[in-house]
Formats: C-alpha cells, structure tokens, sequence
C-alpha cells in the first residue's frame, strides 16, 4: 500500500510508515502458526520497541487540521488516519459524478463470519463514507442516526468500491446514502445516514466522524 | 488487561497475549512523539518481527470453535477475538437480568472527532453485541438491518457499559436492541438490529458476526 503524505513533512511521513507497518504486523499476527517459543519471543522484543514509542507521548492522536497545501486532513483518525495503525487506512476522494468514493480491500483481520468482513467493520466504514458525502457537499457534521442494510456477505483479500452522496438537508440536518459494493456495482452493504450540523459549528466545521 | 484463555492451551495463551501486546503497540504509535529517526528504527526492527511471525502461517484467522471447556470462542473475531490486534477486544457476558453485557474502554486510538470515539466504532460494538443478544436467545444469525442513533459524544479512556437483549423473533427473523451507556446508564448511543437465520444453519450455528 503506498501511503501519501504531503512532502517537506518528514517525521508525519515516517511516523505514517510506521502506521502501515504495524498493520502488517496485525495482520501477521492474526495469521501467524509459529510455535509458543517463538511467539513469546517477539512479545517480549514488541513491549521493548512499545517502550520506545512512550518515550515521548502526546495525548491525542494527530489532530483534526490543515495540511501545509490547504487541503485537511486527519492522520489520526481511527478509520481513515494513515498514522492510526486502527485505521484501513480509507482514503476517501471525490467522485466523478458528485459525492465521495473509496477503493478498499478488507483484509483477514477483519474477519466475523467465516470468510467474511464482520458487519460491523461495514457499518463502521459506511458510517465515515456517509459524513463524508455530507462534508463534501459544504456542510459538517456528527452521525445523527446511522441505518445499514446488509445485502449478501463482503469478502476480504479481494478490491471493493465503497462510494456515498449528500441526498438532501433541512436545516441543520442532512442525509446522505452509500454502499461498499463489487468492482462491478453490486452492493453487498447499503447505508443511510442523518447528519447533524451542531449549533455552534461553522459550515466546514471539524470534520472528524 | 487480563486475556483470559482456557487452561492448558500454552501456545493460544502465548498468542493472545502476544495480541494484547500489539494493542499496546498500536496505542503508543497512536500517541507518540518521539523524532523521525526513532520512528524509522522502530519500523525496521518491527519489519523483522513481521517477517518471523510469517515463518509459518494459516490462510484465515482463529475459527469459530468449541473450547475444551465446551464453550464457543471465536478467538479471530475482529471485533471481540483476544487472538486479533484489531479487535478491542470485547468480553461479551449473560446480563443477569436476561441479555448480554460487556465492560468497555475504548482508547485514544479510536479517535474520531477531538475527544470522541468515532461513531463507526460505536456501530460496530453494537452490531455485535446485538447479534450476541439473538445468539444468547438461542438463535443465530447474520446482521440484516441495523440502525444506530448518536445520543451523545462517546468517550474514550473511561469505562462504560455496553448492553443488549432479544425483544422478538418472527420465522427466521430476530430482533434486538442495545446500547453503549454511562456507568450511571445514561445511553450514549442506541442500537436495533434485525438478525436473520440463514434456511440451512441449525440453531446455535456459527455466531460469527
């Protein structure tokens, strides 16, 4: 996975590439058939390079904030933050024809049913795609109500298409739809969501979800 | 955090706690601020690790299975496994009244707006532990429909309550309702999910979500 971060930053870089390591590192984990020796061998070396990390620690994640080229961005961000080892990472864009859209590949690690995405690492995706579509229509807001229609299981290991788009707003409230759907344009996860734009917030608000 | 693993199973013993390190891993690099040339040694040597947890690898995560106490464990889950980094883990228990209960403390890493867990996270507890609630009912299913509403910002780092209970089945279909509370019960976020029973599964079949 190529992980983008804007140039002339080189410690978010690395701490980015960092991120995507201890990803592969998950995912080796939850895959890994090496003896009990072994295993508890790399435990003890994981909790010395965990030292390392706290030797200097913030209380936040990488904030909510504008990259030096203008656009925002949110490194930290558990579902989408390329600093956030949590995090798919997602990296959302805007669609051709309006709205947002995401390639995704779930991977073993988000497994619930055999061989397949647990539901709720889609309602979770879809959720941030929805407040997405909504940011990317001029307004900002929090998960007001979140509906998710499972249609047929998501596969793991292989390319997905995730895409969603603002529907309509009344006052401080909009809704968007989306879906995580095959490269074809089967959806196999539809969403909907209410969108709530707090009192106090300006338009292009704090966009975390 | 105790992972607490059946007695006499020393090598999955050894990987769930190899697990819970990993999660400790994920959180410091969530909060660190040690410098750029750190960052790029620890992700060296953390390529090394990866390498030898891949000596020897399954092509899918811990099955849903029957432990040699005779109860069902589905270690890999990436919501609830001790086995899976990704999962918080989540220690799903009989509510005494009727239902299941969960103890939880989501962590900095599950940031989504400044302070708050992302509501994608909440959606995802909450998916599972409503089908726990349908599965504990005697049923078992897949997610069909869930529907999420944010009452209030979820905090991270202090401990809350997570609940659900089966209200009603109808044919296949079963209905819950839960919610991620204050400890006082003061509900955070409120969930309804309809589950349903694939024609071929026997009751108590795989409960994977």
């Amino acid at each position: 996975m190529t992980i983008e971060v804007t140039a002339g930053e080189p410690r978010l870089d690395a701490l980015c590439v960092l991120a995507g390591q201890v990803r592969e590192l998950m995912d080796a984990v939850a895959l890994t058939d090496v003896g009990e020796e072994e295993l508890t061998a790399v435990t003890g070396e994981l909790s010395a390079l965990t030292g390392r990390l706290r030797a200097a620690a913030r209380t936040t994640p990488q904030p909510f904030e504008v990259a030096p080229d203008g656009t925002l961005r949110h490194l930290g961000n558990a579902v989408t933050g390329a600093a956030n080892p949590h995090a798919l990472p997602l990296a959302v864009e805007r669609a051709p024809g309006g709205g947002v859209r995401a390639e995704l590949v779930f991977r073993p690690l988000h497994e619930g049913p055999p061989g397949a995405v647990h539901g709720g690492i889609s309602a979770m995706i879809l959720d941030h795609l929805l407040g997405q579509a909504v940011a990317a229509a001029g307004l900002a807001g929090m998960t007001g109500t979140l509906t998710v229609r499972y249609r047929a299981p998501v596969p793991y290991g292989t390319p997905l298409v995730a895409t969603a788009e603002h529907t309509r707003s009344e006052g401080r409230k909009s809704w968007a739809d989306g879906r995580i759907a095959l490269p074809d344009g089967t959806p196999l996860a539809e969403a909907t969501g209410l969108f709530v734009t707090p009192a106090g917030w300006l338009q292009r608000g704090p966009a975390g979800q």
